[in-house]
């Protein structure tokens, strides 16, 4: 017989009960979060549209010490409800910066429910059911923006992780990529692209940047003069990569042809859809995006077009197959692989990550895919009214039409000079916003400072749409005086 | 003046109120899910450490079509938790197997809120507020491990990420690290620092396994051989990585010899602290990990050792300035940047990504640091105990006795084939499974099959581990006997 009883008296158990929480604990604590949250949903079209911004001086707690000991709930919770007042207010229905989308709350209370239950999605054994939920909503994406059946994906942290994960797939595509490959970016790319093409290796002095057409989209002649110049450089193009929808203007690439260029040089093309890439589930939005499943692979965001909180990308392939990496190990400490479903960590750079699929499936499945479709057009519909309400403003240029939901405009100064014409629409921006009801943003097109307007929140109607316009046109009145 | 009137007929926003949720909405749909994840917890204590596994056939649902309309509340959720069951029980108190964490609760409810709020941390300029939230955290892990002031980090989606943004660190330390530089790693590392080395663009031929010594450590011996022979090569040792607690056995390197090396040969050292590196917070871990913070950088893991639900990593760096990267560019449509906050995205690969700081934040201030020190404690404690009381059994054998809370053992068989002396470890693993009171799950160490125990979950205390050691004696009893 072998001794059961303990040969050393029990060490206690410090921890015991202090940090566990029991399901009385858990519904009090989320009550009392309600508390905050509701309130402040149902004053969000009275909120400013920019938050407290700029933030006045003094306003950003000091460096806070190690928190020895707990303080009480209420405290707590009023902290960080404060903490977020002092910020962009990208919840507002007025907020057309940037890129929102605003957070729609069914995936926040995915995101409860997925914390709270735990699973492990990274590997099919561990929680089958919950991977197929994955690639469940992941063939929906492939469905909704026209990709074929044999198409396949993995969810990433955002926009950046998605267009790494092409980077590295177009990459790993070619032998020696690194040695003699080419990668080849718009000059109205977001930058997300070029930084996940040096965090893959390839040096600055093999990354091209291709100049664009007067439609912000790249000069497909000027990217076939720079491919051959390379390939007679004994160089070997590797990716191209396009863009679904630029933060700067909105600008769709001519996927056909750059999907051409690419197959005959044999390099990689992928899509950075993060912004427009899901306005293909729209009829209008996909025949805006033209040859866009011609991509090899294509970024998605569900945080910026499915209108998630943020924290949530995609990155779908035409061939999920291809996704996959060449060396995947399989270490000793972890399952054994399911037969049917993927181990989603051999087809990404993450091993652990969060069960991100809950957050796109539960308001998918509570609300239809439908409603999404609408709110969709809608987005492109209220960018379209706008841009012909303010095109017919002869005191307004507009620099960019909303081929999707983003559109850019400034001020026309006739004989004004460049600087001059540039502090116009900064003025009127200035104008606009702090009337606290929308919030623009400005970026620069070609050297010129122009206004933006992104329509992408859920929360943004077409009441909100027409007070944008009387502001715009108000603040002009002002300005220009 | 300028016309006001609307020049067309405003269309219809046929999305309107579908994808909202007012307060009352949201409380409602919370509090559906609360009825759910209550008795969830409630049960814990109680469910099968295994959850439903292995998974019987036809027990993971068909793929499913997609949900063009909407389904009701309560029979979405109920589908949420029945297919959570049909997986590892991650968050059951007998969870010993992988790397457990549990999933705080507490960390559940802050997702909530920050999905809710959906505020942008990835630019200081757009939440200082939150982003100085972030800052404090990152600055209370360095504190607490035992790094000096002027380190910092940013929080990653797990692990493998944060060992992603070492090896982007020290490869970009180092000009022409890709065509000359070296990587040195375990034996006995996580795959996770290989994989970031190949993602990060290092040839495999550059990537060098180091033998472990007998206590599965880097045998340091071997490593500077291996590094004075690639000096003779022409090439440039770049990054060394060591262990802050392997998955297979928990062993700790010898981070003073590592660091020696290191600087010796100019190379970044880099810990993999993902299990381990938050027991530095002890007295009794902190003298187990040695000199651990000579590191240059430190993968962390709060979804492991500091319980959280999946998806929080965190990267430190013993100079937060060092983790900036060199071409991190500036956006024009993009914020301006703040003079005395971060712009994380300039600290790592990701652009938007969660509000991830509020997870730790929250616990942390609610409970006080202390009680998740104590809970460390706790876990130390419950695996020494166990692994001297398995060691004092003489059919067992200690393989791996707990540097800290991991331990692996095996059946001893005098006279047995190394065949059948696994298959009786392995055996011995189901009997103790079918209990259903604890899970284990076994590993191979140095060619040898062994069952390890991972005493990590905040729900594992004294009660379950006497549970676990009479369980694994008694069905030893019954495969030997």
């Amino acid at each position: 017989v072998t001794a059961r009883a303990p040969s050393a008296t029990p060490p206690t158990a410090p921890g015991t009960g202090g940090l566990e929480l029991d399901g009385a604990g858990l519904r009090a604590l989320v009550a009392a979060a309600i508390d905050r949250l509701a309130p402040f949903l149902d004053s969000l079209p009275d909120q400013r549209a920019s938050g407290v911004h700029p933030v006045p001086a003094g306003a950003v707690p000091a460096p806070a010490p190690l928190p020895l000991t707990g303080s009480p709930v209420d405290v707590v919770l009023d902290e960080i409800v404060d903490r977020a007042r002092i910020a962009f207010n990208t919840t507002s229905p007025g907020f057309m910066a940037y890129v929102p989308g605003g957070g729609l709350p069914y995936a926040a209370v995915a995101d409860l429910i997925a914390g709270v239950l735990n699973r492990y999605v990274g590997v099919a054994a561990a929680a089958p059911a919950l991977v197929r939920l994955e690639t469940d909503v992941l063939r929906w994406f492939a469905e909704l923006i026209g990709y074929p059946a044999e198409a396949g994906g993995v969810f990433t942290s955002g926009g950046s992780m998605a267009n790494f994960g092409g980077v590295i797939a177009a990459r790993d595509a070619r032998p020696g990529a690194l040695a003699r490959g080419t990668v080849y970016v718009s000059a109205e790319a977001h930058h997300a692209v070029t930084k996940a093409a040096r965090l893959a290796g390839f040096a600055p002095d093999r990354i091209r940047t291709i100049a664009t057409d007067d439609h912000y989209r790249i000069d497909s002649g000027e990217l076939e003069r720079v491919l051959v110049a390379d390939v007679r450089a004994g160089l070997e193009p590797c990716l191209v990569a396009g863009s679904a929808g630029t933060v700067n203007s909105g600008a769709v690439d001519d996927f056909d042809a750059l999907a051409d260029l690419a197959a005959t040089h044999g390099a990689w093309l992928h899509v950075d859809g993060a912004y427009g890439g899901f306005f293909a589930m729209t009829r209008a939005g996909r025949a805006a995006l033209g040859g866009m499943t011609r991509a090899d692979s294509i970024a998605l965001d569900p945080h910026k077009t499915l209108f998630l909180p943020y924290g949530t990308g995609a990155l779908l392939a035409r061939d999920f197959a291809r996704l996959r990496q060449a060396d995947a190990p399989h270490a000793s400490y972890l399952p054994d692989k399911n037969a049917t479903l993927p181990d989603f960590s051999d087809y990404g750079p993450e091993l652990t990550r969060p069960f991100r699929g809950l957050r796109v499936w539960l308001p998918f499945r509570l609300l239809g895919v439908e409603t999404f479709r609408d709110a969709l057009d809608e987005k492109l519909e209220l960018a379209r009214w706008i841009g012909n309400e303010l095109a017919m403003e002869p005191r307004l240029e507009i620099v960019a039409p909303p081929t999707l939901s983003i559109l850019a405009f400034a001020v026309r100064a006739e004989g004004a000079t460049a600087a001059e014409r540039d502090a116009l629409t900064r003025r009127l921006l200035d104008e606009v916003n702090a009337r606290g009801r929308i919030l623009l943003t400005g970026t620069v097109l070609r050297g010129r400072f122009v206004a933006r307007i992104a329509i992408v929140s859920f929360r943004t109607h077409m009441d909100r749409v027409i007070e944008a316009r009387d502001i715009i046109l108000e603040s002009l009145d002002r300005i220009t005086g």
